[in-house]
């Protein structure tokens, strides 16, 4: 069952949540070479169909897979690596105490928050840490990107596409094609070659770096599903390895399809370890916040020979994308003086920061080329930073914002010289009337790159609520063509998210992507809202908890005024009670429809407009027909 | 302080939460004649000026006003109706005992449910009923488009003028339109004229009952504010009068603009009658609910004249708007049979089974220029149901809907010939591209008649969350144009909402509504955003939980991980600690460029492009120059 603590080393004291989620199993679909695709199965009552769902969880839902945090996962893809010829194994960077933060004169917590602090005493590393990490032979290039130009279909693109169909099979002859795409070009059916040619043209990337050959393959782009990131990290003042490894598991079993590991602080290089060896899913950082405690903290004492050795060490480590914030440029920063809150980005503000202190162009943007080299020997995908992305309504779709953006755009056709992928990250807060200029830019300046955006936040006057006024503005972003939406939680603003957080985050970004989905027209996406709206309306109470995002929360909510285990059965609910239940009487109308055997016809001609010509009296006979069927057609409530 | 249970009759255990929100103060802003406008005023610490928002919570959060449950709230507008002239006062129709469903053969609640049922039982009548209520005068009309019409400005509309221009006064100059509203008409400063040609033109509704003058005048319409509605109401197996009395308190504390007592089950003319006396926001209910009661729960046995003399029944304790289904006709019922989820509107599925039964016309339709005289008498507002509205994704926009909305608009245009008061309910579940269309359908249809809507649900797959997945759709079609948004909590679907899942339902909504002001390009909707972003980005924190829409939750969560009193001033929070903060280093970037006393301008003749035109030299100057002012320009962080 699900939500219950399993597999718990003790010495290690990290704990992560296993088991299959509630009223469904994990299946494997078979694909050509062995490809094993997982996905989710959710049986149904009565004669209704199975539901497949996309299954973003990996093996820690698979009662079959034995889970131990401390080897890791099992490396899916290491023979499809292999298998190329393109890489070499060598000696890799040796750890540094400064990769943890442990230098003299590291971070200093500020009063108060000993205990806090106290829990960033240096941790356990992983035990079993690949040394000789692969790289890209020289000359080579091991991008997806690098393959999918080439014409190749690789073993990640076959899974993607058996991926991504999920529930499109199941639909056959009955795809109905139904929505308001913006200029997208989802097809019918995902083939392997129409995910090569996406990944070829950049309007997708597989963040896949070869250092993580745990991920299950995922595709980014407006093509695909829309795709969600759960952010986690420990910061200087809260959390522990632990505790971010568990929200990991967390996250991924309800559907973040990444995560950012966005931890600052000491141990940072172990923490990032742990997440690396036991996630499915591809993980993104933000090289420049370890870069910067490597530095004591001092923005302006930041090298380019820090940061590359920085992306190097996350780069072995097998970090599928880098959130590189190559956009902010000096000339843009005095764009900001103005603004209600300024630069609020942390990647943004460290590098105004050194910009100023220098006076002197982003070593980021000046060695950008460098970075490509770095980026294509892994096979790491850019997330080009939004530095400049607007913290408050009030500065949103400013000149600072967009002149990054085109420099991002021109930014994304250099990498694409080095067949390196990308994605570009967005806003942040936005009132509705401006999003769909971010969206329409963003296509424009960058060659229609995935965009990854965060929310963005419509008002800013809720915190303790951002997951909704973000949710909102994710959604429509979704629709109008965002390819990834990072989630907010309810502490945004407020303070570090901790588990129950992050499971809100993620469902909220969940039901948002599924909304833009629908809006976009996705073949597939309202096959599960049909099922469950069926199942609502059958009173398969099972059905629609299961079918739902989060099956543990809706049976616990319907179990707050009804907890009789016959109520799962009722013909009604505690919101109307037996006698008002309009789905009951619905059914009724129905019956006693398909009893007189005839269809919207037959009414239309009894209708008031015909009566007047004279069916009065058929009116009166189809009322005494109606009480000598079953005046009183109420189905016998569940007792 | 907040949350405090206050002022709790333990002869009536009926308890209410009174006392002022978190750090802001009641105030009343003089009108002409006397008048005085409540409002909500918000201390910000510093030079920074108050923030004076929209205040629908009533005598409750005045310190200076005593609350008594049992004598209900003072008669605000008494003198105001007295002082027309068109009023009389008459020997009111007796209770019936099935006015509370105690006739025999009354509702029987299903198996399992007898500790719920018992609940039941009568309950004590408000003791302070007034036995002569008043109505117009024969062949008077006493709505507020009557008055309207004949352009006469009432003291109902002078205090909406006060009350909507809030923030817009202390703009002064600075009002900036930004926005898109399609094709509304906000003005910049709202005039008691303003209101009157809206309400006479229809555009608008300002809800006031005769017989309910403890209310404190509002408008709904799309040149306003955007509004919400919080549905309370006890069902046949869950809650109490208590609890419901309770919950109006509740959801208005939390900005529910109107509520609307749902109550089915026993009881329902006691428990109609607590909320009323003791609301300072106008009450709305779905009448036939109570006459399905009065006829044991059979649809077919409903009459005109128990329907009639329900409203009459309501209308004397004042309900100030009536659902009424009367769009549902005959002919559409079988535009149903082929949806997924039928119909689902109770009033709705209601009077289908009564049509079907009969093979007749609606009475409600048939019936509908008899009701407008009841209205017209009392100025109860017509709140024209949706009784076809889509229950899932599958059936939104369908021929029902749309069928049932265009004979609303008919109704609409009957109604306005009795100059009474029209809104129109609207769905549902929409996906986000089909809910544009409901807008613009309902705008052409019915004449610009204020448009409210329950969400729409944007997906069906989260139950649980679907306060969510309906604010997604709730902030949208408040943007296009909706007046009032029907709120929904995260029970939906799964059970009646509790005291808790009021406040979150009524928070969300009340940020989609605010969302969508800001969208439309309200005039002084951004006031409230910038200066809590401003509050934010000076680390003032306990001016941003004071300025959010619940500072309880956000004081709460900040305070899960930096408890200290200290970390309220501190500059820096948990999410990034004190080194990372991006809003302290912007804060350093500015002061930077203040202390070189240069502009954009400066910055970017030193910018790259100029380099290469022989700045280089300045560069270099300007770094030396930094490092001299204080390289380390970081504020202590409060120890």
């Amino acid at each position: 069952m699900a939500d219950i603590d399993g597999k718990i080393d003790s010495k290690l004291d990290i704990g992560v949540t296993t088991g299959p989620i509630r009223g469904s199993r994990k299946i494997h679909v078979e694909g050509p070479g062995g490809i094993r695709v997982a996905m989710r199965e959710i049986a149904l009552t009565g004669d209704e169909p199975p539901v497949r769902v996309y299954d973003t969880s990996g093996p820690y839902t698979d009662p079959k897979a034995a889970i131990n945090i401390a080897a890791g996962l099992p490396a899916l893809r290491r023979d499809w690596i292999l298998a190329r010829g393109d890489v070499e194994a060598y000696d890799g960077r040796a750890v540094k105490p400064e990769d943890n933060g442990l230098k003299d004169g590291g971070p200093k917590a500020g009063a108060g928050l000993d205990a806090a602090a106290s829990r960033n005493g240096r941790v356990q590393p992983f035990p079993n840490v690949v040394t000789r990490p692969l790289r890209a032979r020289a000359g080579m290039n091991v991008s997806q990107m690098h393959y999918a130009k080439r014409g190749i279909i690789t073993p990640e693109m076959e899974y993607v596409a058996i991926r991504e169909n999920i529930g499109r099979a199941a639909l056959k002859d009955k795809l109905a094609r139904d929505g308001e795409s913006w200029g997208a070009a989802i097809p019918d059916h995902v083939t392997p070659e129409f995910v090569r040619d996406e990944v070829a043209r950049g309007r997708a990337i597989i963040p896949s770096n070869i250092n993580h050959p745990e991920t299950e393959p995922m595709a980014i782009g407006r093509n695909f599903l829309v795709k969600i990131n759960a952010n986690i990290g420990n910061s200087a003042v809260a959390s522990s390895v632990a505790e971010e490894v568990d929200k990991m598991v967390w996250a991924i079993r309800w559907g973040a399809d990444t995560v950012m590991d966005l931890s600052t602080g000491r141990n940072i290089h172990d923490t990032r370890e742990w997440i690396l060896r036991n996630s499915p899913v591809p993980i993104g950082t933000v090289p420049i916040y370890q870069a910067l405690e490597k530095v004591g903290g001092i923005a302006e004492e930041l090298t380019w020979e820090i940061f590359r050795d920085t992306l190097i060490e996350q780069a072995e480590q097998g970090v599928d994308y880098f959130t590189i914030h190559a956009g902010v440029r000096l000339p843009y920063i005095p764009l900001t003086a103005k603004r209600v809150t300024g630069i609020v980005s942390r990647g943004g503000s460290i590098m105004a920061k050194w910009c100023l202190a220098h006076h002197k162009e982003s070593f980021l943007y000046e060695h950008f080329e460098d970075i490509c080299e770095i980026m294509k020997a892994y096979d790491i995908a850019f997330s080009l930073g939004d530095g400049l992305r607007p913290g408050s309504i009030a500065d949103a779709n400013d000149e600072a914002q967009f002149a990054e953006l085109f420099t991002l755009g021109e930014l994304t056709k250099k990498a694409w010289e080095h067949d390196v992928q990308v994605m570009i990250e967005g806003p942040g807060h936005v009132p509705m009337h401006k999003i769909k200029e971010n969206m329409d830019k963003q296509l424009a300046a960058c060659g229609e790159a995935p965009f990854y955006t965060l929310g963005p936040l419509t008002t800013d006057i809720a915190p303790g609520y951002d997951h909704i006024t973000s949710g909102i503005g994710a959604a429509m972003i979704g629709w109008y063509g965002t390819a990834m939406l990072c989630y907010v939680t309810p502490k945004e603003h407020l303070g570090l998210p901790d588990r129950d957080d992050v499971k809100v985050g993620v469902v909220t970004y969940k039901l948002a992507a599924h909304a833009a989905d629908l809006a976009k027209g996705h073949p597939a996406a309202k096959v599960r809202d049909d099922a469950l709206s069926k199942a609502r309306f059958e009173f398969r109470w099972r059905d629609q908890f299961n079918l739902s995002l989060d099956p543990d929360t809706a049976e616990q909510y319907h179990d707050q005024t009804l907890p009789a285990e016959g109520a799962k059965t009722a013909h009604f609910c505690s919101m109307c009670g037996p006698k008002f239940c309009s789905m009951k009487i619905t059914q009724e109308v129905r019956d006693f429809a398909a009893k007189q055997n005839q269809g919207a016809e037959g009414f239309l001609a009894a209708s008031p407009g015909a009566a007047e010509q004279g069916a009065e009296q058929g009116m009166a006979e189809m009322s005494k027909l109606y009480k000598e069927k079953g005046n009183e057609l109420y189905l016998p409530a569940a007792e």
